[in-house]
């Protein structure tokens, strides 16, 4: 099966850093949205490639273990996989790298649904995703 | 004119205050949609008040004066007075004090316009507005 | 064992949700510090008190399990429960449940280790820790 | 006197739209700090180096007119310029452009203040900052 991974760079940001002079662990969650939405514009499943099928595919699990801190000025690479599954879901894991220790930052994975407009949840993969899979040949 | 004013606290988040100590600047907007939002539910003139007559209120200007700079574990009051306008406009100012020291934090100002839902500007008070505007003699 | 529950009550802001109508996902990460904010503050187990005792305690593993959407206007009780643990970890549990509709809204665990101001982890708890414990009969 | 101008690129994330389909307006503010953080590396001048001269540089005052919305997937040129004062301050001005319709989207202004670690202002430039103008004929 093909290994469908995306890195991508991301900066940290003043107003990220804590005042104990570590990013703040609630920006991971966007870091993470970052590398997905990243990994979303090189493989065609984009937030707006899944609103342009009706459907929207909320988070509905996170987890996240930090290794070690990141802090001003750092830059981190974040490495976003895509996790098969037969379910109507989509997962992905992360690793999230410090450009200059190289130091593993944090480790994560999260799980989507698809609902469509009107908040329906899709038990099945939608066509949409069907025809992404195999495009893939997944 | 009666004179519309609310006052509401809001307490310092570890996550608001940056690597110098200091409440990170853009967390006052926050701060200040809270005494707005407290202002709209005392006067019924809410975010929720304007979607349920098919409005929003888009910010069109802020400027936030920054006198003293909030610290962890800080309690702050905000102060929210509404500003009359001829004009389709809403208007507040605002005087952030801090609850320890009683002195002012920030003080600040902020200007709204009126679209309805399909994004189309009001140049004259929509009838909603109107009405809320007749029921405080305004 | 005696149980430390904290219950404490957010308020969705405008800013937290997301153009899908829910709040985005990562607001929570901050409903949780709330939560264990208003637990510490309870407790005598703060940010503060920790920080007065010269150590900090970041945040390594987080995991949230999102049942149903928080939308505008809900509000929220967060309930945070200390889970006792021999190392030195401060881990907690907590349920976030809709005030409206009485639904679980989600689901959530924290992991937290101690490290002193010089950036030293405790591989068993601080002074100040064994001495909570104590008072709390752990 | 020369000019001091940067320009960098920002990209609407998910989680910075808000239900109405707009980029929250307080997001603007990190926008501002994006382009500023980027002008700093450009000219010298940024967080890090006033850091290492033991000096921050808190925003003082900020304003912002909105002028049409970003929304999702739009990216923004942020054109942040330098303006000149004799005053111990740093001010900017920012104009932000969406980058597919080319319509200004905001125009700022700020201003910053020098205070050293010990939160002691200063109402001279500072030796760093009075070499750093020299160094570019100002």
């Amino acid at each position: 099966m093909l290994e469908l991974i995306d890195e991508t760079i991301i900066k940290v940001r003043f107003s990220e850093v804590d005042s104990v002079g570590f990013v703040w662990h609630g920006n991971y969650v966007k870091y993470l949205e970052d590398g997905r939405e990243s990994w979303g514009e090189k493989f065609g499943f984009s937030y707006m490639d899944m609103y342009k099928n009706n459907f929207v595919s909320p988070i509905v699990k996170i987890d996240i273990d930090y290794k070690s801190p990141l802090k001003h000025d750092d830059t981190a690479k974040i490495i976003t996989k895509y996790i098969y599954s037969k379910a109507a879901k989509l997962e992905f894991s992360y690793t999230i790298i410090n450009e200059k220790t190289h130091k593993i930052v944090a480790q994560a994975t999260s799980t989507q649904v698809f609902i469509d407009l009107s908040e329906n949840l899709f038990l099945t993969d939608p066509e949409f995703v069907e025809n992404w899979k195999k495009k893939y040949y997944l």
